[in-house]
């Protein structure tokens, strides 16, 4: 199964060049992130870290920026899952606009305790809800 | 050879986790970018744009994120070159706290017209500058 | 006439207290004018710059915030025109959460030839749309 | 007594109109705020929030926009004390580039303690090294 999230890119969040400050793409995944958590799981960023107190920083990240994308139009995010593992998470994010694919990332997310903060062991529970956007064959 | 320059870490640049916002890091090797061009080529990011009439978008990003940053933390910011191609450029910046690798990142920057954006060909003078900066097997 | 727009907030946009780092409630305010021009007015940033050579900088701001700001919070901006000058217009954003007032802003924003950057008069159509949003005793 | 840091600005500091995205000005705020706390008071943010538990969040600003600035150039920050209150402090934080003013801003900050967070009183320590820089009539 496939995470989808549409983000219109902001005025803020272009350069002098008039283009997306590359770094923002990264913020923008961020942000499909915290969506997939509170739309897809249920629980948004504050309770997953207050009340859960799990947190998923960032461990390695590869980014591949395709074509340029200037402010006022709108992305299409797109998360799967690429493997679960015992305490790290790889996902595949992409960013559409149209037919032309902008933006392509893969990253692991660590499953970590932030009173750590350090790597804990993904659950039962958690490892279901993210089994269920691994990659399909046909995606 | 290889270019260094130090980042106080800032109060903004951390999240609510109370650790550096990762995409930080990057617009904080994007700092270092400018800083390499302006105090190492004489060429600052306003000149090269508006002058020059170039640019350094990024391609390709690998990044490894090894171990937390709090506010207040000094990073001292490495850059050297990875390889010069036809039209870009491949660098490593690594993030150091006294012993410890925070941050290190290979990067892909195209040497682009601006007008167009479009990549285009290194010219000698610029690729005798970025070859200074090649990495030596003793680095 | 007021304009409304809700504001989800983001991770990101939180500092080690946990808070809404202050700039970013202004980042969201300039998001707010943005949505204001491409939704009222049916002129997004893009257009507004890049074809009819207009933009919006900040001449004069006050602010006042009034009681904090979690991520996972929906903030409802409202906008209303307090004046329309003869090169600038006054306009007030307020920031909601529910029944509280979390923030609230005065702001000056020029009517600016981009190209100079240099203050115009505003044009009749112009003059016309933002007067649409003068504030009524009501409101 | 005056308080004075120099702030190199960035391209990320900018947006596609070429200049400081105005919300970047209170960063660079804050910043100052950071430098004066660390500088001249021997104390940092990491510091004062983790240590002391104390913060200083924003309650009321007014800040005007004298004149564009583009990246590359240095502005000249200073931070003067106007009002030393009960749980407050009035500051005016000044941007120079060369003799022209660029930016200046009246905030009004709350001595907070952070777990609260609220309003606690200045006590007599802070009181002086806060009265040591407010404004002479010679400044």
């Amino acid at each position: 199964m496939k995470f989808k999230t549409s983000k219109l890119v902001r005025f803020h969040q272009c350069d002098p060049a008039g283009i997306v400050f590359y770094p923002q793409y990264l913020v923008l995944c961020n942000e499909t992130v915290e969506d997939w958590f509170a739309q897809a799981h249920g629980v948004d960023f504050f309770d997953l870290h207050a009340k859960l107190q799990r947190g998923v920083p960032m461990r390695h990240l590869e980014a591949e920026f395709l074509a340029p994308t200037v402010h006022g139009e709108t992305l299409e995010f797109s998360l799967v899952v690429e493997k679960v593992g015992g305490t790290s998470i790889k996902i595949r994010i992409e960013a559409w606009h149209g037919e032309q694919l902008r933006f392509c990332a893969h990253q692991t997310l660590v499953w970590a305790d932030v009173s750590g903060p350090r790597a804990v062991p993904i659950d039962a529970e958690w490892r279901e809800r993210f089994t269920r956007y691994l990659e399909t064959p046909n995606e």
